[in-house]
């Protein structure tokens, strides 16, 4: 079960499908370059693969627990906190304003792979404190930022995000905590709050929850909902620790997988906070941050499954068994050789690489929407991060499931064993399909908001990227007519959608939303694989252009054509769901679907 | 988390699918008619929604140990199975000879079904106990019949598989266990067993272990492994229990799921047993079980995700989240009322009835095959039955996974938590899709003997029917565009795969093999579905024909529908991995795979 962080390969997509030089031009990457980026990515590996991945199965056999109104982690994960905090890991990509390093997403990102594939439950503490130094960051007055940002980007302290209330999951207009003045500029919030990842913990001294709330007389619904910051502890105006704001966990929930990660059902009791933002727009502002989290947890199902596959990997070069069935020889080979068993770790691998390929894409779209200097190319790139989002959230968490079982499945019957290893990584992963809007979720806001609310214009870009690629594949290569089907057939699928909604018919879409968003993924990922196709054989044409060595090009390029057989297929079927499921869905009698 | 056993569409399917009338006709049919059938189903659900089903969590949370020596499993679990013997279910479908109820299988898979969905962990104690059981009838001394087969049949005693050692999983020629002649009719064998469901336990008197062992001067390879019948307490020849025969669980495993089933470690040291069949004949004394082995394991895939199922849909009716997209009325609706909430349910409903209906044909096709009086039907119907099995097996228990999960899916953040249960279905049906031998197996399995072996005749037959079926379909139904359609894929698939074995490469279908058994069996289903569709369509004509009330026909109808819109496209991917995967997956360059 060791990991080892894949440094070709993110050197490779963060140059050929984040275009790198383009980011470390902007404003945000001043002084920053190629060989640093490098560096960082050296020193984030090393982090992974020793101390933190070695804290993966014991943070899952001995988890989380509530002890006398505290909440213990095993000691393994204080440990690699501190170490990660005291590296400087936490404020990666934060505001160097306060205390943060101001990295690119871009780079962040392919480090934030790292640190989930090598302890998922690990990786959210700082990715949630992240998400609410965030949300200070845009909408927090500047004392309060002054308060609270800089100890948070530190890691001294910690950040949660506390919406969900058990009547209100996905339906966020259904909140119910209160708040209420105190007089001064500060807010008494009570109310309970369940599902808060990391809610709280002793690894470090304080914690800032931001609350969704309602103050008195709100309206109903979504706009009577503001944001408060509630320190676990008072912070006093010197900055130092004053007493307990009655902000605590009452239980923790116990969970298919992240074991190691507390998840909390949170009490606040009249406990005092700030207002983040205007009163009445506290959506708005955890809206600001959902690009960020929905792109985290589709990085985290990823890096899950590139763990997972590494481990079947290895497995299947070690387990020896049976003959092989084209072969003169009796002689039991290593299961590898075994066809199916290979085509289980291509599916794995080439699918990976899509993901990271379209991750990264998704994460240089944010660093130009956040910083590039023309407001035309800014507001372009949000368009197409706006559309990227819910693909990468939805679509790499629903393969999340598939590949995590595919690598379980090379184990055979050891898979099932929780000692092996191959168990925890399908348990894990599993969350990253639901919170942070489950994928029916992302599907909604797919068909909708990303794709018939901008007249489909973003999807057709992407699809014009891919005729634009198919056009320099080799003429007689197989892959040209592959993609072309495939963007065909994405095309026809974006129309029924456009279609749907001008007809006011948004339901008909609504029932196909999840094959159309997985076969735009699988498309995209086709477009990508296209890309590193092109980059992988300019590169064979010339050697000086072979940093990662030539094999690796040969192999990428392999390995496109190993996404174009086994993994891309599927869109075949997916665009007949999108295009076929109205019916079905829509005319089912509910008859036949009652108790 | 009740169970609602499916009758109404069990007794629709064992009519149209499984033709129950033929098989009430069959010799072993005697004296069973249609109605005694209809009371074996009422009791069966009776027993496993009320008392068995209750046992599930409990036996999930309080999982079997071992303890001092001694495995020991939760109350709940040896009080069900107290009662399950008393009320006559071990020995269902065990022969009348030794005390057996001597139903036909197409009855059993019925109830089997159920047990299964009520616990799964459970139902593999009767499961494995009639393994070994069949294995005696067929293959063992009269003498050894008459000590163990009785007590077996009605639950005294269990019995048992041991097969795999730690090296030798799916590749039985490297089984190691010795066997070493005493002088009379018995043998002391030493070795040890992995992997032994229900291996050791408290919950009879006696086990009887099949146990797979080589002679002294056997030959390496398979054909140097016996079978031989260890009892884990002597019997004397009064039928009374002697010493301890030193045949015992060494440790379990700690498992992802099943955890009510201990999964046992089994050591045996100079434990005396008897031959059962002849020297050197082992493995083929195992095969005559592993139809009825695999078909069971498909049915526990099958009736896993049938109860997952039903936990969802009551959880869609009662959990009310988010206003309706396409309604004026802001008022929140029962997640049921989102298409996606309902596109899930459907493809989960739709696929699990055309499960029923193919594992209910192979059963037919079993009971037609033991005890039709005209040998050639006997023989047709073996052939059919060889090549359903490895679809029953392998397709039921990958969808078995996909359809958990999407159950979970329905329940959002709730899935993740344990105590909500979706979690424990999805754990616990992950063990189908492994043992019985692998899913890779099961596929290998149908590209070669079942496929290519008979050149494809069967295949043919059963694309054939399908023929007959959509030419019955009403002209202008889209049913028949897509049926036809698929037909034609299948076709294609098959001779790939008979041109790779015609021209020595079998490897090139080997890459493509899970792929084609899953399309197959989606194809099946679609074949199956029709002949629901239309019989369906015949009872709604007559109304003397509706004996399960008009609407169920009706919902049959739609039910067929979303099978056809929801589930089967996916044959279209399937298709073109099955003929694509060969290329990249054997032309991959292997150093891209090294670690």
């Amino acid at each position: 079960m060791t990991y080892k962080a894949p440094l070709n390969d993110l050197r490779f997509a963060l140059h050929t499908h984040a275009q790198l030089p383009q980011i470390l031009a902007l404003p945000k990457s001043a002084g920053l370059d190629d060989e640093t980026v490098n560096a960082i990515l050296d020193e984030a590996a090393k982090f992974a693969e020793t101390l933190l991945a070695e804290t993966n199965r014991q943070g899952d056999l001995n988890g989380a627990k509530l002890v006398n109104g505290k909440v213990v982690c095993d000691p393994v994960i204080a440990n690699a906190f501190n170490e990660f905090r005291d590296a400087g890991w936490v404020g990666l990509r934060a505001s160097p304003d306060f205390d943060g390093q101001g990295l690119p997403m871009t780079v962040a990102a392919a480090c934030e792979e790292m640190w989930c594939s090598a302890n998922l439950a690990f990786s959210l503490l700082p990715m949630l404190t992240l998400g609410a130094f965030e949300a200070l960051h845009h909408h927090a007055s500047e004392a309060v930022q002054q308060k609270f940002m800089a100890k948070m980007a530190n890691g001294e302290w910690s950040g949660t995000m506390n919406l969900t209330e058990p009547q209100a999951g996905s339906d966020l207009a259904q909140v119910a905590a209160k708040a209420k003045p105190l007089g001064d500029d500060t807010y008494a919030i009570t109310g309970q709050k369940i599902f808060i990842t990391w809610g709280d913990h002793e690894l470090v001294d304080n914690i800032v929850h931001l609350v969704l709330a309602r103050l008195p007389d709100a309206p109903a619904g979504v706009k009577g909902i503001s944001l408060f910051a509630v320190p676990k502890y008072w912070v006093e105006e010197d900055g130092s620790l004053g007493a307990f704001n009655h902000a605590q966990a009452v239980s923790l929930e116990h969970k298919l997988g992240i074991h190691a990660s507390p998840t909390c059902v949170m009490s606040f009791e009249e406990s005092r906070g700030y207002l983040v933002g205007e009163a009445g727009r506290g959506l708005n502002c955890m809206f600001t941050m959902m690009n960020h989290a929905r792109l985290g947890v589709g990085i985290e199902g990823h890096a899950v499954a590139e763990r997972a596959y590494q481990h079947a990997l290895a497995y299947a070069h070690e387990r020896v068994q049976s003959r092989a069935i084209q072969s003169d020889s009796i002689a039991p080979v290593a299961i590898i050789e075994h066809p199916d068993v290979c085509r289980m770790l291509l599916q794995q691998k080439a699918t990976l690489e899509a993901q990271r390929a379209v991750y990264l894409k998704a994460a240089a779209a944010l660093d130009v929407a956040e910083s590039h200097p023309v407001p035309d190319v800014q507001k372009q790139a949000q368009a197409l991060l706006d559309f990227l989002i819910p693909i990468v959230k939805g679509w790499s968490t629903e393969n999340g499931t598939t590949l995590t079982n595919l690598g379980m499945q090379v184990f055979g019957g050891m898979g099932f064993i929780e000692e092996t290893g191959a168990a925890q990584y399908v348990r894990d992963v599993r969350i990253t399909a639901i919170y942070e809007g489950t994928n029916g979720i992302q599907a909604l806001d797919f068909i909708g908001r990303k794709t018939a609310a901008n007249g489909g214009a973003v999807a057709q870009y992407l699809l014009d990227e891919g005729r634009a690629l198919a056009a320099k594949l080799p003429s007689d290569s197989p892959l040209v007519t592959q993609l072309n089907q495939a963007l065909d057939l994405a095309a026809e699928s974006v129309q029924y959608v456009l279609a749907q909604f001008a007809a006011n018919t948004p339901n008909n879409a609504a029932a196909g939303s999840l094959a159309y968003l997985m076969q735009f993924g699988f498309t995209l990922g086709a477009i990508e694989m296209a890309r590193a196709y092109l980059a992988a054989g300019q590169a064979l044409e010339n050697e000086s252009e072979q940093v990662l060595g030539e094999d690796f090009y040969r192999h990428k390029q392999h390995t496109v054509r190993a996404y174009f057989d086994l993994v891309l297929p599927q869109v075949l079927g997916l665009h007949q769901q999108v295009i076929r499921s109205a019916d079905s869905v829509l005319d089912y009698p509910a008859a036949a679907l009652a108790l």
